[in-house]
């Protein structure tokens, strides 16, 4: 299929690639900051362009990839007649495309990118909504050119998918930081936990992780979560903290 | 070295496994639990009691593996002469053991274990201290021969790593288990969250996790944040921890 790529952010990038790779021509990349656009396009073999009245309408797909608040703003600079358009936002309604275009849907590949890192969409799952079944099979097919793991998933679910994201995806890294100034604070190096990081992660692969939880608190071993809420004496935010998931833990003992 | 192997929990049964792989012979393993005491005798196809007084001196090396409140109890019912006492505790001194053992240290290997899951040791750090140099020198010999990785910890660092394993390993999980309920809700199974966590997991292996931190609160998109507030509306601890950790990262951003 004929791609038009509207953004240039993390996932714009990685997903624009992973298209690529497979055979679908980027006929044009669109930024708003004109280097953005030339970088990407550059990658992609792609034109390029940051004035959205200049996208042509040789795509058989145009991917919106930019921030939640400029999808709409994007959608209103001009017409899309009857291509069919998605986004790949986890917390947008689909129906934000219905005022905008007669054939829309959303193509949202769960999980977290950088610019940097390139990532094997093998195995993400790629979630697919359309307002036809005509739209979703086109979206299954585009899909399943990426990725063996593709999910058929509503707005509402969607929305929700992205919050347990922000659980595990964002907040776990936010403590993997906090665990790293702890470290910093005795002059111990972060490489120490990193065997520890991933074996916790690679735990749930086959394990329900209420099931595998270990520690002080699903102990309820008061002795050792008073010594680190000492410890933590001069950090009340992470006292703070300690306590707050500790008790959630404790509760769901019994 | 000849080990016993005194306690029968998820670390003295991953760490005894290790131990008798790599041609330790274990002479006894000890456990307040007869029962268990012969379950991992049959493993590492060593004698077993359930009667600490009948622990002998046959071994080079006594590893006192049990609950934190429970080794000082345990080093108080016998003897232990000359021979070489270490505890595998991450928040217990070592001085600890001084008042009833002349050779003595700490042997703490920095992972998360359950019984049911077999643990390679070979990256796994084993942060070691003893009493003398030469203690020192015989557990560093004990530890090679089941990792690559040893580590000099003294205690008030050892006590500073597990409160940061506390952080990156059970309250991370406590996030997958928070992800896996809120995936529930909306009838979406855990898998979904699989691909994201292990790649959130990766990405510390090289980048530090200040770098790779992504999601609304980095970017102080309040839409979202407000959103996911919103979404959690019926679960007001929920609502709180979002707040706060969305907060913290929030303040990294200058």
């Amino acid at each position: 299929m004929k791609v038009c790529l509207i953004g240039s952010g993390n996932l714009a990038t990685q997903l624009g690639m992973a298209l690529y790779e497979k055979g679908h021509p980027i006929v044009q990349v669109w930024s708003r900051t004109a280097e953005n656009a030339v970088e990407l396009a550059m990658r992609l073999n792609s034109q390029y362009t940051n004035d959205i009245s200049l996208i042509n309408y040789e795509s058989d797909i145009y991917i919106i990839s930019v921030t939640d608040k400029a999808i709409e703003q994007v959608l209103s600079w001009r017409s899309w007649g009857s291509k069919l358009v998605v986004h790949t936002s986890g917390s947008t309604p689909m129906e934000l495309l219905s005022p905008y275009c007669e054939n829309f849907g959303v193509f949202y590949p769960f999980q977290t990118f950088s610019k940097a890192k390139k990532i094997d969409f093998d195995q993400i799952p790629i979630c697919l909504e359309a307002n036809t079944p005509q739209n979703l099979e086109i979206l299954r097919v585009l899909a399943q050119s990426i990725s063996n793991n593709i999910q058929l998933i509503n707005s509402e679910q969607r929305q929700q998918i992205h919050l347990a994201a922000v659980f595990t995806c964002n907040f776990v890294n936010h403590l993997y930081s906090i665990g790293e100034g702890l470290l910093r604070e005795k002059g111990i190096g972060f490489d120490i936990l990193k065997p520890l990081i991933l074996e916790t992660a690679a735990k749930i692969v086959d394990h329900s992780p209420k099931s595998v939880q270990t520690g002080p608190a699903i102990r309820n071993d008061k002795d050792i979560i008073n010594k680190h809420l000492a410890l933590l004496e001069n950090q009340p935010d992470l006292q703070v903290l300690y306590q707050q998931i500790s008790d959630r833990i404790i509760q769901t003992i019994n």
